[in-house]
C-alpha cells in the first residue's frame, strides 16, 4: 500500500493570534458555535495585523484555530461523544481529536478594535491559538 | 498594543496525505476549484487511513492543504493578482501567500480506492501536502 504521507516534511504553524473567551475548559465548550457558544475576542499579533485590512464589521469570516488540547493519536470517535453511535473515522467528523487538530469556525465580525476582532458565536476555549483567517466564498466561487 | 501571538508556541503539522494532480505548477493552477480545476487523487497515509471511515462517494468534504509554495512573509496582496485592484490584507483574501499557507477546498468525493480518494474539482498542485479532512456542516450546525 502506498504510504503517501511518508517522506513529506512537517510544517511549522506560527500562531497569528489567540482567542479570548469566557469558555475556560473543553468540558464547558459547546460542540459547535451554533449550539449556544458566546462571542469572543480574536487578538491578532501586531506583526501580522496588516493582514486584517479589508475585513469589515457584519461580515462572516472563517477562522482556523489550533485546538491545542486535541488528542492527535485519535483516529476514530463516537460522533458527538454519543457511545450509542458507531465509531466513525475522525476525518468524517468535526472531533477536536484528530492528527492535526485544526478547528474551522464560521463566525460573524461584530466589532473591530485595532488588532482585535469581536467575533462569534465560537466554541473555542480561552487561549486557543488562531492560525489563519479567510473570507467566506460565494457559492459560485467554491 | 497587545501582541497576542507572541509567546504562543508554534505547532507542528504532520501531513496526513498528498494531492496527486495533473496541475504541475502554481502558474497552471486556477484560483479556485470552480474555475476549471481538474479532479485529483488524495492519497492518505496508511498510518491514518482508519480516519477515513464513514466518508462516502458523492459527498462533499472539506480538504485542508498546506500550500507549500506560499510566501509566508506576504501580508497584503492585490486580490486575484489584479494590480488595478487596491491592496487587501491576506486575511481578507484567499491568497496562497499568507503567514500560514493553509488551503481550504470544498470538493466532491468521486471514488474511493483503499486509502485514495478521487476528489474534485481542486486547484491544488501535484505534491501539495494534505493536513486535514472534515465533513461539511449543514447550515443549522455552523
Amino acid at each position: 500500500m502506498t504510504d503517501a504521507a511518508n517522506g513529506i516534511e512537517p510544517a511549522l504553524l506560527h500562531p497569528i493570534g489567540v482567542i479570548r473567551s469566557t469558555i475556560g475548559t473543553r468540558a464547558q465548550a459547546p460542540r459547535q458555535g451554533s449550539e449556544g457558544a458566546p462571542d469572543a475576542w480574536l487578538e491578532v499579533g501586531a506583526a501580522v495585523a496588516r493582514g486584517l485590512h479589508g475585513i469589515a464589521v457584519g461580515e462572516d469570516i472563517l477562522v482556523i484555530t489550533w485546538l491545542h488540547q486535541g488528542r492527535r493519536e485519535t483516529l476514530e470517535v463516537h460522533p458527538r461523544g454519543d457511545t450509542t453511535r458507531p465509531l466513525a473515522g475522525v476525518f468524517a467528523t468535526r472531533s477536536p481529536d484528530r492528527p492535526n487538530p485544526l478547528g474551522l469556525h464560521r463566525v460573524t465580525v461584530r466589532q473591530i478594535d485595532g488588532n482585535r476582532l469581536r467575533i462569534g458565536p465560537i466554541e473555542a476555549i480561552d487561549g486557543t491559538p488562531v492560525v489563519d483567517i479567510k473570507p467566506v466564498l460565494t457559492d459560485a466561487e467554491r
